[in-house]
């Protein structure tokens, strides 16, 4: 793709295109920052629910720390602003917040390659989210397939979950954010921010960049127990997901009850076979291998036999990951100090932001 | 009323009974704080519109002056996040909210008793906006009566427009605020707020009083060219709003020229001659008299000789202010200055309870 070529940046990441957005990629291409990497500013949100599963992992957070060697800026939220348009119970939010914390650094997100912050801490972005929702119409919102999907499964819903994406705009623009990695699912409340960047604009003179997706190198990983549907923390079949913090009889045992079929020869045929080539994709993404390559180890084996090598490859991958959140969460204090850190660095970017934000819209 | 004699305080204000708010108002009445005056909060804001007209000075801010001697901490805040709910141009609304500042100042308005402040400035507004609104059901929003009648008038609104309610109730808890004077057009809003502290406390534990209302003696100001509607600054009849910098050229021509009817005795009888009445009842409030004491005073004058009574009253009333106006507002740094102490008084309120609310609310 483009921007790859042009940056040099072997990326597993692709642009979305949007129309005129091909001068600005070569813009953003030739501009490099003090470490020589892509001048750009990278952000993305995670809510704070406990610790993440193997789906998470490879569909995201793997993505996340592959991005702070290929960006000058990356920042990580955790944003519990967003998580409370849910019903949350204080005690667990606490606690859900330092394991997200925990299991992000664990993962590889590196403090001093990264922002990693606590979204609420940072006063800023429900400041601009205000503002940018005097930007936004009432239709623009009603008609975003999440609010339609989650008002519906809600009766009605809170006012914040129905203008949760206008915060997810403030969120990336309140850091001039040039790249937001997201999931196809989230394509259309990236295009509200894109939108809205252009309505400030308009109407305050140029300021904020029009943010681009990254879309990751979809790798999505299904639940153990039905294959059809996304691998889920709340999934109430306790055998369906795998969590980083499983132990390895934990992993061997939900991959031995993986949901597959009568056929035993291990093949990768995602429609048809839809149980074992879950398994097959889980063991290349953790292996690093292509699928073709684990198809082609896999021959002779039977699903069971399968099934344990699949199983020792999840373990070999998040072993050090288990590890290392249990030794970052046996120091509460240290790992609250280390979100501080990246708190305090967040609000020193989005304070001159906003200081420009509050000239621009009047308020002095 | 019974706040009032129990605080032994002559108040032109009356309460708006809630029930079981009978029991609260006693308690609110032996509590004294150090002053001596009832301990109480008292909030209310006022968006910059710039320069305020006779109807506001009468309708409002001369209650807000007298306020000042009646409750512990009495605070007004300059609300101009709210004022963005309708588009604003940058420039003008920066002059609004000083043009806003000198006159409250100059109505009497007195930093050194009361914390006068921007709101913009203090970014818990909007933090503790977001968090209620994630406690505001959609219909509940919907149904208030406000938001059906902008929303018809401006095809659809903003999401700020429709979400102001909520930045209001955050406005007022934020502080803590015990009561709130309010037009009676906005009783509704209140009962958000009274609602929103209830539900706050139901879910996180006992935080938030309950604000009451504090309604003045409504007067209610008429247009000088159409008596059956509210004076207004937006009336596009320039003869028929009398500003606070108005001129006492400014202000003989308007009184003269306002609409009355073709009886000449000057009589009070609002409903069937609201054009001599508005002045009756103008007279009567400029000049600290019963409504029955100046039609006495008018006994034999024609309505043509009344108005120069009226205009010659009015202008004893509001040259002071104007000339104060005029003199704050030549000192700009300072009247900066004024605002900026009265905003880091609010800041130094509204920061310890927004740290309480984030800790019940989980995020730590």
């Amino acid at each position: 793709m483009a921007l790859s070529l042009r940056c040099n940046v072997k990326s597993v990441f692709r642009f979305v295109y949007k129309s005129n957005s091909h001068r600005r990629l070569c813009t953003a291409g030739k501009a490099t920052g003090m470490t020589g990497l892509p001048k750009a500013q990278v952000f993305s949100g995670i809510q704070p629910t406990g610790v993440p599963h193997l789906g998470n992992y490879l569909g995201a957070l793997e993505s996340w720390v592959a991005l702070q060697d290929k960006y000058s800026t990356v920042m990580y939220s955790i944003v519990d602003l967003h998580s409370i348009t849910q019903p949350q119970d204080p005690q667990m939010l606490r606690e859900n917040i330092l394991d997200m914390a925990a299991s992000l650094l664990a993962c590889g997100i590196d403090p001093t390659h990264s922002i990693l912050f606590q979204q609420s801490q940072v006063s800023e972005h429900a400041e601009l989210s205000w503002i940018l929702g005097c930007l936004t119409s009432m239709p623009r919102l009603r008609h975003l397939p999440q609010w339609k999907m989650k008002s519906k499964q809600k009766n009605e819903g809170s006012v914040g979950l129905f203008t949760y994406p206008v915060l997810q705009a403030a969120d990336i623009l309140l850091y001039k954010s040039t790249h937001v990695p997201v999931g196809e699912d989230q394509i259309q409340h990236l295009e509200l921010a894109q939108d809205l960047a252009r309505i400030f604009n308009n109407q305050y003179g140029e300021f904020f960049p029009e943010p681009r997706a990254l879309l990751s190198d979809t790798r999505k990983v299904k639940s153990l127990r039905d294959p059809s549907s996304k691998m889920s923390k709340s999934d109430p079949q306790k055998l369906a997901t795998v969590f980083l913090t499983d132990t390895p009889d934990d992993i061997v045992l939900k991959i031995r009850r993986a949901v597959t079929d009568f056929t035993s020869e291990v093949t990768y045929e995602p429609e048809s076979r839809p149980g074992v080539s879950n398994l097959v994709s889980m063991h290349a993404a953790v292996s690093g291998r292509s699928v073709e390559e684990v198809v082609r180890l896999a021959e002779g084996m039977d699903t069971g036999q399968y099934k344990n090598v699949v199983a020792e490859a999840i373990v070999q991958k998040l072993q050090p990951i288990r590890l290392e959140i249990q030794r970052l969460k046996a120091d509460r204090g240290h790992l609250q100090s280390l979100l501080a850190k990246g708190t305090a660095k967040a609000r020193s970017l989005a304070a001159p932001v906003m200081t420009e934000v509050r000239k621009l819209v009047g308020f002095y």
